[in-house]
């Protein structure tokens, strides 16, 4: 069908409407993203986007992500007038409690919102992510007899995003990794929060993008036949390169008192809105105003919509006929993985080993991706000390869609936005590796992930001094306290090869948001007066008695990773009394009743001493202001490893010491 | 003088030895950039840069930042031959424990070395901010008769800095705004640490640099002419733009068995030292060796270098005698503000005020930045909400050096390098600001601002879920908790505009090290039942008794930021025997002496009850195993503010709830 360009103009201004009256209504949010792009609106959900309202989160859609979440009613309106699941009451509720209309989009809360953004340029990187997903999607499913995996991942981004590091990480990437499947959509109005884009750039974005790799248009953006002309010349493009349109648009167009200025990127609008909505042909009574010629033109839209899915859905059923292994493949997506099933698939460390827990991740990882073929992997350029490597399989690159090693490079908040965006799609496991104290740079999508539920895989080893000579810069010693404060992440030390198992496990059974498995760099002794079972599954409890005391209780040692050999020998020293806990996980320990952990924390004994390589503060919580705290309140050294333990003080000495002292 | 080509390829071939032979005695370490990078550091250090290694801290020197600081053998090197004060027995001590020359370049520890780096892409940054005060200083001081500042920063960068985003986003700012005082070079030797630099990138530098405002040279970076004709080009380019010289390096050249490959990037090439050393040309029975004639011509260049210091030093005391108010201007640098000076600068609130402690730190801001002149501001795109805009002043930009605001953009990550390179430089004092939740964007270079001991002020406003309706995505719960368990990192979230007083005082007093500022979004009414100067100076201390017991003591109520007001709520409801103390900086009150923290927090109180609008987690190292916290553990919502605030149970009656049950 021809672009309707004169009813979809309307709509684009009743979209506009929406946005004025929601904002205004609640006194903030942001107008200038949603009115400045509302032709591109109309154009992708009028017209070229292939989705299907009442199957948000349909195999084969074509993503879209609002990576300028702060223009969340954009989506908002826009996911209204196409037959989402949001009502106009929820619309009205914009911002308020418990809306499915919050400040930012939220993935999970909203149907049609394929990832949580607001935090500038990690829209972006999801974008990157869901493009990954979809070329290993084809690459694994599609047959030369049946299609079922052609969508595009389509990202609407602002200046704002673009002059984020992690934009720039992801789209590099995607520049090398000639993402073909993605088209970025760059709102490119001039204009910033704080004042004019100038202020802050002055960049030749065409010629920057081209220069990594990317095809490049520039195009008026309020101009709909232009920009679908663009966009379908970027969705069947032949050049192998993922797609930039820069569409010029004037931010808060239809508020003339603010539009193309700084003024016109919040609410500052929202007080024009009767002028605004009169000069946008909308009536002066009515508020949140959708004509009937615009909903009658979406309800046929719709139609079209359906009537395409049906016709995937028939290629979809032939192709689960002809292809019963993929489609049990494609089905096993679904199922969390069973920790126990997948312990049992992993052999047994010999009693003697001694190393590092990387290593034993390393071990334990060939037998867990064998169980789980949609478990994937990445590195950012530090493969040969994460030891990651799905050591069966072959990289992910431009000639291999199959593959499920990602090289990242050296991009550690872009790997984790693209973990996020896989993790989103939701087909693959997506699990991602650096060096500890390198959390800080991929600090941001790992917060999106906790907050959305995400069940990303940080294997994330150099996890204390005990990386020695490189010093304090790489020797994360606040690191693991920091992220163990981030709500719903889990975070796993474990302290030998048969605890690592343990933490794989427990990692990937979770579903409902991600976990960081905290390595050494240095070799670990086997734990083996402790069952090799109990090592395992102590680690899904978080937190399990590690050595039981042989007479009546007199002291309690906690420790996590390196550190719980270190509480073992103390013990040996401190006597019968004493009681050693191993605590990989606090979430995870937190999360058991009341009566486990008071199992293994009787409440009675308060001589309790924890023993960390790390910043001690956290450990109160288990330690109260009796106990103890071995640790480091300081940044580590450079030396040898085991010279930098001893140099600040992590020994058994400093643990019968401390017990001693209570 | 002509560039001694011959003699300074045998000092590259002497400096890669070193190198060798340091990796070599501590089996680490990384060889790839030394060896590959030899032919620039013989030429920088042997004939170009502007220093003086008998004061390493000469304001004029040509500052030199070693971003891949993994090679920190090149920096220990080429410091050795030159005549830093680094013997060689510290070059044979190479990450020895107390050497001072550890795994990675430390500021501070090594004379000569100018920024901790190690973590990628940070020295890009502080380069950038070292740029920054280059061009700020040359504003301020030098005159049409005396130039005493006209030094050029110099960084050197891999492949591994060049993908990082903090990078990229320096980089834009650099180009924006001009800084043609700036060289960065770039050691392209096409491997990174994992493989060859083609399975991570595919980019055009050049094009990319040119796009974004940069001039650029590609050469041959192990041609000693080449280079020095385009480094000299380089300083004397008169478009205005920073320069970037493209030097095509072979890694680790010198040790053919790895050379130009993965493999020579770290210490694995140093088995091969014995051959190495030989094809090198330096004798088989002396390692670290250093010929006399190379000895001898860096004692010659250390005399032209004294010279040109002997030139400069009169140039500088003739603008001295001439410009004795910019000359106390200078010296002023040296001195660290007295808190209680600053305060008396500030003039009290109004009791009857009611604002944001965001605003209340605009209004303290002024009187501060007039008595601080060498204080400079930042934000990233958020002067509109951090409100920290230096009113009396403009904007730092090419026309304008003098400005004390600096518009970063949306680049939280280089905004922090950035102000680090101001901090390493020493003249002026950076603050930078945006959301705090934006923390996590910061994070990396916020880390080494504690580890380099930087006296960086961080501004960052919307500080709980008091943010309201932008929602979880910008609303820290857990950001502060995170931040405060960074060493050396001084977290205050002051309670009302009084504390906010202090607040700003406690940070600009302090040289050694970073202080972030939690401020509110919403407005709080000012707690007139604690005197004035109670509140500011309570601050200093970290925590104090804000309301004293009138009865014998019951319970303590411990808070911080907009919390303290509940505190103070619920105790009015509890009684007489309650006592609230005010805990805006765990950092400031741990430092206070056993007495005062007995003082405040008696240890025969264990009925302690702690609120703030965050995860609770770190507050038990105040209450203890007997107490009880209201905070939040999880993300926050999406609606407005106070609604948050109830919703979530920040309340006095939660307050008064959890100190009954106790």
């Amino acid at each position: 069908m021809p672009l309707q360009t004169p009813l979809l103009a309307k709509a684009a201004n009743q979209a506009r409407g929406l946005a004025i009256d929601a904002v205004h209504a609640c006194s903030s949010g942001h107008l200038g993203l949603p009115l400045g792009a509302a032709e591109i609106g109309a154009v992708l959900y009028g017209h070229a986007l292939v989705h299907n309202p009442e199957h948000p989160r349909w195999l084969n859609r074509d993503r879209f992500v609002l990576s300028a979440g702060h223009g969340s009613m954009f989506l908002y309106a826009w996911l209204h007038l196409s037959g989402y699941d949001i009502p106009l009451d929820e619309v009205k509720k914009f911002r308020a409690l418990h809306s499915i209309t919050p400040g930012h989009p939220e993935f999970r809360e909203t149907p049609g919102v394929e990832a949580t953004t607001g935090p500038l340029g990690q829209g972006v990187g999801n974008a990157v992510g869901m493009a990954v997903a979809g070329q290993m999607a084809a690459a694994r499913f599609n047959t030369p007899e049946h299609t079922v995996f052609d969508y595009h991942v389509v990202c609407l981004a602002g200046d704002g995003c673009m002059q984020e590091g992690v934009a720039m990480e992801a789209v590099a990437f995607a520049g090398h990794q000639k993402l073909d499947n993605l088209i970025l959509i760059y709102d490119s109005n001039d204009v910033t929060l704080d004042a004019m884009a100038v202020k802050t750039q002055s960049e030749n974005a065409a010629a920057r993008f081209k220069a990594i790799g990317w095809d490049v248009q520039t195009i008026d953006g309020h101009d709909m036949a232009v920009f679908l002309k663009a966009f379908n010349k970027a969705k069947k493009a032949t050049s192998g390169k993922p797609q930039l349109i820069i569409a010029k648009t004037q931010i808060a167009r239809g508020i003339p008192e603010v539009a193309g200025t700084a003024k016109g990127h919040g609410e500052g609008g929202a007080k024009f809105a009767d002028s605004a909505r009169a000069g946008l042909g909308l009536p002066a009574d009515q508020h949140f105003f959708v004509s009937d010629d615009v909903r009658a033109y979406f309800a046929d839209h719709l139609k079209r919509l359906l009537r395409h899915y049906k016709k995937w859905e028939k290629t979809f059923e032939a192709w689960r006929t002809a292809n019963p292994d993929k489609a049990a493949l494609l089905d096993s997506a679904k199922n969390a993985p069973n920790a126990s099933a997948l312990l049992a698939k992993i052999p047994a460390f010999p009693a003697d080993a001694k190393l590092a827990t990387r290593a034993a991740g390393r071990d334990v990882l060939q037998p867990v991706a064998a169980e789980l073929p949609l478990l994937i992997g990445g590195s950012a350029d530090l493969y040969g000390s994460t030891l990651n490597l799905i050591a069966a399989d072959k990289d992910f690159d431009p000639s291999n869609r199959g593959g499920r090693n990602i090289r990242f490079g050296i991009r550690e908040h872009g790997m984790a936005a693209i973990a996020n965006g896989i993790a989103y799609d939701g087909l693959f496991r997506p699990s991602v590796a650096t060096f500890l104290v390198f959390a800080d740079y991929s600090r941001p999508p790992m917060r999106l992930a906790a907050l959305s539920d995400l069940p990303v895989v940080y294997i994330y080893t150099h996890d204390s001094i005990g990386v020695g000579e490189d010093g304090p810069t790489h020797q994360p010693v606040e690191t693991v306290s920091a992220l163990r404060v981030i709500p719903n992440m889990d975070v796993i030390r474990p302290a030998d090869p048969e605890e690592t198992a343990g933490a794989f496990a427990a990692a990937l059974e979770r579903t409902d948001g991600p976990t960081l498995l905290a390595l050494t760099r240095q070799a670990l002794p086997m734990l083996n007066d402790i069952p090799v079972q109990t090592r395992r599954e102590g680690v899904l409890k978080g937190g399990y008695v590690a050595k039981q005391e042989t007479a009546a209780l007199t002291h309690i040692l906690i420790a996590t990773g390196s550190e719980l050999q270190i509480a073992l020998a103390a013990a040996k020293t401190l006597g019968a009394g004493v009681r050693v806990v191993s605590l990989p996980s606090f979430q995870r320990f937190d999360q058991q009743s009341p009566e486990y952990r008071e199992s293994v924390l009787p409440a009675s004994c308060r001589k309790r001493v924890a023993v960390e390589a790390g910043v001690p503060d956290l450990w109160y919580k288990y330690v109260g202001l009796e106990g103890k705290v071995v640790g480091i309140a300081r940044f580590g050294l450079s030396a040898p490893g085991p010279v930098v333990f001893k140099e600040l003080g992590i020994t058994a000495e400093a643990v019968v010491a401390a017990a001693q002292s209570l």
